[in-house]
């Protein structure tokens, strides 16, 4: 079979924070600028400190813009904690660690959103701004808050996540406000783009990162509509997390942790799946088709050749006698 | 005359923010704890960046914690400025300078009074947490903003003070919500205070620091019924002034650029003014009694020095006549 990397049509890519910002910078980089669509998680959205906060929306923008920081995989570059220390000081909250550079994303999206400007926009202007060329879009301009249900009642996510550093036991998730979310307009404008090549699902937690956007009504059906591969990359490696609560979540909601787990909870929208080399063996037992490479992503070049393989991968699924080509031939 | 520095007795200082803070730090060296209460001008507060700033009462604050910055006179010591660096790259406004360390006070503060606090209790209780040891109010819990009328219309203070850098001509000053607000409980109880020693008038602005500490209703009224001397100290050091608009605007409105025009706006109300040595001369001319000495404050010792012959003077001033002694035994 051959399979042309560099083949046209645009992308788009559904991510949460660290996980799957670390797919997405590596599609940006092999796509040609226009190309992608990057859509942001915002059930993790939370107002600390009088801040409206978007915690995805901004591990994205500052790697997207090369501003992040590469060791803490959220936050920015070269960050200072004066801000931090000196609330501290004044018996200020400070669970929740704010840089002094990140500081000024959350001062200028509040005061905008104050002035009533919606998430997108102020998104897609900072991203201008910070010199990003892909199109970063939060699913929806209207407020969805993840829950997290625990034996001890149900606790705001940030709470959960950050303050009880996901200790609690989940049994399960709610997404307040989705049901009366409208995705953001370029969202579905770009599932509906008849150029489209592929849809990418990042190797972000499927619970609180990808169900969330899933959960905003539109993008499930639009999702099932896509004549084109929706690819997901498996969060989980070898029966572990790449990082974060993924594993320990799929234990505590009954499942089995393991990539097939991922990717059958995935069934409904996906028509391939990614896995790690170290769970190539496990492919029999797949729900959609599978390919195996390594997708730890450790440094840029790892990034950029994960985009390529899922881009390939996504290209040869193009081709089964289920799909349609953009060009209108029927297979 | 014999004259005991170390006398007991409480003393209320009148402060606006670089010039008048200086000598309110040297009477907080100078005093035994709790015998000192600086009341502060809240006109310059205003709204920046869904901050709610209190220039005054934080160059005050600062410099009573001993965190001040002593190469400005405002703001921080070891400041960072990442925010205000981050927030130009996604075009916010940093026309008003915010350091890193600053901004946890404003934030912290907005959102205490957010959630219902009054100014003069989150100032107190952030007193108490960076070991200050006077009292340190705001005039008032109510806003009052101070307007700079101009040929070109009425600015805002800060519009005119920071972003215009002071230059446009002015004609007059108003003090809105000044009319409708109430003096902290504590302002007025310490001028009632038994324990009265003296009142002094820090050597800041008339027009823009003190007047809108004056315009509270009540404040005057208090002021006239104190029985003890009310001591200013001259801004105005041979024709100039030592910081800051206060002889451009002496200028502009008419008035001679002089100590002595000084103590003749004040005469209403205070009983006493302090020179520098420069203005010594220059005693004939002024309407109250006068001691001229370096009133020019650089150093620590300098402004503790200067403390001192403030306390002593007024001490001297209470032996006059028309006094009435705390004891009760009549003059």
């Amino acid at each position: 079979m051959t399979i042309d990397p560099a083949r046209s049509g645009t992308v788009v890519a559904l991510s949460g924070g660290v996980g799957g910002t670390k797919l997405a910078l590596g599609l940006s980089r092999v796509l040609p600028p226009g190309l992608l669509t990057i859509v942001a998680n915002t059930g993790d959205d939370f107002e600390h400190l009088g801040f409206f906060i978007s915690p995805d929306l901004d591990t994205l923008t500052y790697a997207l813009a090369g501003v992040d920081n590469l060791q803490t995989g959220w936050g920015r570059r070269d960050e200072t904690w004066s801000f931090m220390t000196a609330l501290g000081e004044i018996g200020g909250e400070t669970w929740f660690k704010l840089g002094d550079r990140d500081l000024a994303m959350h001062v200028e999206r509040t005061r905008r959103l104050k002035s009533g400007e919606p998430l997108s926009a102020i998104t897609a202007d900072i991203a201008r701004r910070l010199g990003i060329e892909v199109t970063l879009l939060p699913m929806t301009d209207n407020p969805v808050r993840t829950k997290v249900a625990t034996p001890d009642g149900v606790l705001d996510f940030q709470d959960y996540f950050v303050r009880r550093q996901s200790i609690p036991v989940v049994t399960g998730f709610a997404f307040d406000g989705a049901a009366a979310a409208v995705p953001v307009p370029g969202f579905l404008a770009a599932l509906k783009n008849p150029q489209l090549r592929a849809v990418v699902i990042c190797p972000s937690n499927p619970f609180i990162s990808i169900d969330p956007i899933l959960a905003v009504p539109g993008v499930r059906a639009a999702l099932a509509a896509v004549d084109v591969p929706v690819v997901a990359v498996s969060p989980i490696i070898a029966g572990r997390a790449v990082k974060g609560p993924t594993a320990k979540m799929m234990r505590e909601l009954g499942l089995a942790v393991s990539a097939p787990a991922v990717a059958e909870y995935y069934r409904d929208i996906i028509t391939g799946f990614m896995v790690h080399e170290e769970d190539a063996d496990a492919t029999a037992a797949f729900c959609v088709p599978v390919q195996a490479t390594n997708i730890l992503m450790r440094s840029l070049e790892d990034r950029e050749r994960l985009a390529r393989a899922v881009l390939e991968f996504a290209d040869c699924l193009t081709v089964k006698p289920r799909r349609i080509n953009v060009g209108g031939s029927v297979q």
